[in-house]
């Protein structure tokens, strides 16, 4: 008998997402599924976790034949859940979020709840990638980029990372024909521009609401946002490590300065 | 007239919360303050933003003299409020965060409320430091820490931030004599070694509620874990780029492979 891969498969769409089914069906090929998806839409929630308040986890029959469960909290106690209470001692092979409903590159990874539900399954030593279609329309469409989805799990379930722990893809929202493969790419230096729309409730109480556009200022042709404006597929190898190295040096003058004042 | 720098103050404990106060305290010497915290704690919501709410903002006065605003959202809520609604054209000098209860060594700058602030100032350009007391209690010693910080502050101040974005100041909780001062040194690491406590509600449904030990692997005596537990002051320069540039190279395997198939 042929081993079975056991996929972890997460979202922040939301259990009845269609980008979550399109995962659901590339991947079923591939392995044995097991679903835990937040049971509301989950978008912008970053890297929350419910600390005050219990989470609750129900089995559902969404997927025909999959394992599957709707949980209340954000993406990331998605993962937490799933890994401790559902999976047990059984060790994923990979886990893979999305396919979100819009973009998730450049620093678009940080407020991601898509992104941070990869990130989570990859503390906890899983292999992980996170999927993004470049269109927030509720019924996009997500067969075109179907045969790369299931390359790059292919790819990730027999060769591993490469040495990072997940990985970012983006997909333009284009026919099958004009996608030119996929870029290993880095994180443009991107950031929103953004305002808010000010009113006033029903209850005569002053409101702001976010809205803004994404800017790319970078102008490096080996990021994702030119990979994504060129057709691309962008994969961008990430980590969990912030730390600045190169700043570490010229920070040392901190050291000298403070130590002696205190310490008399 | 000498310039007074204007210095943004947040944090995700609350507007009320001891460390906040402690934080207003140092500042209030440096330069004039604006203040926008959550009107309740937001501990654990990394970089949550509110999309599908509109969010209020309201005049307090908790600290004498010091213009300060409750706001409805989370912590990185709170920073595009200021910015965009309350700064207006004013350019803040230096974003401080904090002072959080409880430590965001390690990856908890990836939880944490009050460094995703921080986080969100920087990616708007404002040199930015979030700090945290290793002690999660209400009533924590903000006191021996206080020179520090100042200290801290009036550095980025006057040299910036050495070619990072923002910094990561973490700070033992022991007395003002055994501070050793400050240890500029890179994120560990460390991850959760986690588990959910189960339970069964008063109306029959099973719960989960997630509790959990923090656990370093990181052998390392440059990291911020290392440096806490030697009573250092442990000062992380940080970025916003997650990309893992040593697998980049590894990974163009797969621009090779899919290109093909599909591009008939």
């Amino acid at each position: 008998m042929t081993y079975r891969p056991l996929i972890f498969v997460t979202n922040d769409d939301g259990i009845n997402a269609p980008g979550l089914k399109a995962l659901v069906d590339v991947a079923r090929d591939l392995g044995d599924l097991i679903v835990v998806a937040p049971d509301s839409p989950q978008s912008g929630q970053g890297h929350a976790i419910t600390l005050k308040d219990p989470l609750r986890l129900k089995r559902v029959d969404v997927f025909d034949g999959v394992e599957a469960y709707e949980c209340s909290g954000t993406p990331v106690d998605c993962v937490k859940l799933g890994k401790h209470v559902l999976l047990h001692q059984r060790e994923a092979d990979l886990c893979i979020s999305g396919i979100n409903h819009g973009s998730n590159a450049s620093i678009n990874i940080l407020y991601s709840g898509t992104m941070s539900a990869a990130m989570e399954a990859s503390l906890e030593g899983i292999n992980s990638i996170g999927f993004s279609l470049l269109n927030y329309e509720w019924d996009a469409d997500f067969e075109s980029c179907k045969p790369f989805l299931k390359e790059i799990m292919q790819h990730v379930l027999a060769h591993g990372l490469g040495g990072c722990k997940l990985l970012n893809v983006n997909i333009p929202a284009v026919p099958t024909a004009l996608l030119k493969g996929f870029r290993v790419c880095r994180q443009a230096e991107a950031r929103w521009n953004e305002r808010y729309q000010e009113g006033t409730d029903p209850r005569g109480q002053k409101y702001y609401w976010l809205t803004g556009e994404f800017m790319n200022q970078d102008k490096g042709d080996d990021t994702d946002v030119w990979a994504l404006e060129n057709n691309y597929i962008s994969v961008v190898p990430s980590g969990h490590d912030l730390t600045c190295y190169d700043a570490i040096e010229g920070l040392k003058a901190l050291e000298q300065k403070a130590a002696v004042p205190y310490l008399k």
